[in-house]
């Protein structure tokens, strides 16, 4: 056996609420160790930072309207379901525009600028509970050719976004073609694992992540793809 | 903390040939529990189940035309680079044709129905350690508006491979409006963190997934999504 990841959902958090302290609160719920990444869910961060809006839940145009005002660009339409583009070059659906967990009558938006939600975070541990840790704000997306949801990273504070391979050779000594894995994502879609989408569990605790991955990082720099080097956009 | 998660990568196989029974080994290797995941990545069960060609190193097209040659569809070319729609409905670079990790000469191709795989290797772990695991094959795609590969499965035997929540409510007690999360991907993105590409661990073990999610799978079946619910093609 080599090293060990351990995921861990962390409960006993309050319902969050604008001027929430996520960082004070999850420091309290659980021992953090230097170099744990905390992955919290976009839903609780938004909350934290008065991302909620009234939405008319007679309207049932209501949210397709705020999402298409919260796009750059509508890249698919079927009804009342939206594809966009978000200001921060996320492409999926509704803007991000959510309904669930939230009260009857409004509507929760993304962070503003989801990399920056994560370093607040990690500064409000970092003074809470004396630990550097990396954070993770994640969200769940679509994608296409593929069935089912995944959750990925929308910001990130501490830990790679991307790990570039370029230059390390493979188990025959040759220099790997496969250059750069999105390991927030795949820190994203393991937390997910643990917290369900129904459990209430925002929050949870990546330990053992690789320490080379432990250090300033952005998604919108690192994973957000322009649009002219995309060849499978 | 609620229920965690252990993602443990499996060191001491062999290197895989022609008809190594992977299940075998990796009992051999690491003491597994009924409800563990064991996540193979493809290229070690192409090599057990010889899905190894030879490819001339010097024709600079060589490899552009063994992708072809396995595609259904040829969905974007930039050079040699081509995107490509295999014949089990996976969209990826080069229809999954590998040469990292393989002699000189030659190049790996994707199984030909890695849901067999999966369950091949399921029911070795059942006969050698006499214990029912799920078995996920992984791949690494590219995927579009997002830099960076992730790892998810193109095959998947006794381990879901979407988790259908339609029915169950949120937090609040309303019923959720996100019905279908793919585990099966992000199983194999949380296994991926523990091998690094360049490490030469093949295999990594998943224990703490919820029991409800080990049930008969197919990713053909569940995670391949046909083309015409395909919001975000």
């Amino acid at each position: 056996m080599s090293g060990s990841l351990v995921v861990t959902g962390v409960a006993g958090l309050p319902e969050i609420v604008a001027g929430d302290s996520i960082g004070v609160l999850v420091a309290r719920c659980v021992p953090l160790c230097a170099g744990d990444v905390v992955v919290v869910t976009q839903k609780i961060v938004s909350k934290s930072e008065g991302r909620v809006v009234p939405l008319d839940p007679d309207d049932p145009t209501a949210k397709r309207k705020l999402a298409e005002s919260e796009a750059v660009r509508v890249l698919r339409r079927r009804g009342e379901l939206v594809v966009t583009e978000t200001r921060h070059g996320f492409v999926c659906a509704s803007s991000g525009v959510d309904l669930s967990n939230v009260a009857d009558g409004y509507a929760v938006l993304l962070p503003v600028d989801a990399d920056r939600s994560a370093r607040r975070i990690r500064d409000q541990i970092r003074h809470a509970a004396g630990v550097e840790v990396g954070v993770v704000v994640s969200d769940t997306f679509g994608r296409p050719w593929r069935r089912g949801l995944t959750d990925v990273a929308i910001g990130c504070a501490g830990i790679a976004g991307i790990v570039d391979l370029r230059g390390q050779l493979d188990a025959l000594g040759r220099e790997l073609a496969i250059t750069e894995v999105c390991v927030a994502d795949e820190i994203a879609g393991a937390a997910d694992l643990v917290m369900g989408k129904s459990s209430g569990i925002p929050v949870a605790l990546v330990r053992g992540v690789d320490s080379a991955w432990l250090r300033e990082s952005s998604v919108r720099d690192e994973v957000v793809r322009p649009h002219d080097e995309d060849l499978l956009r």
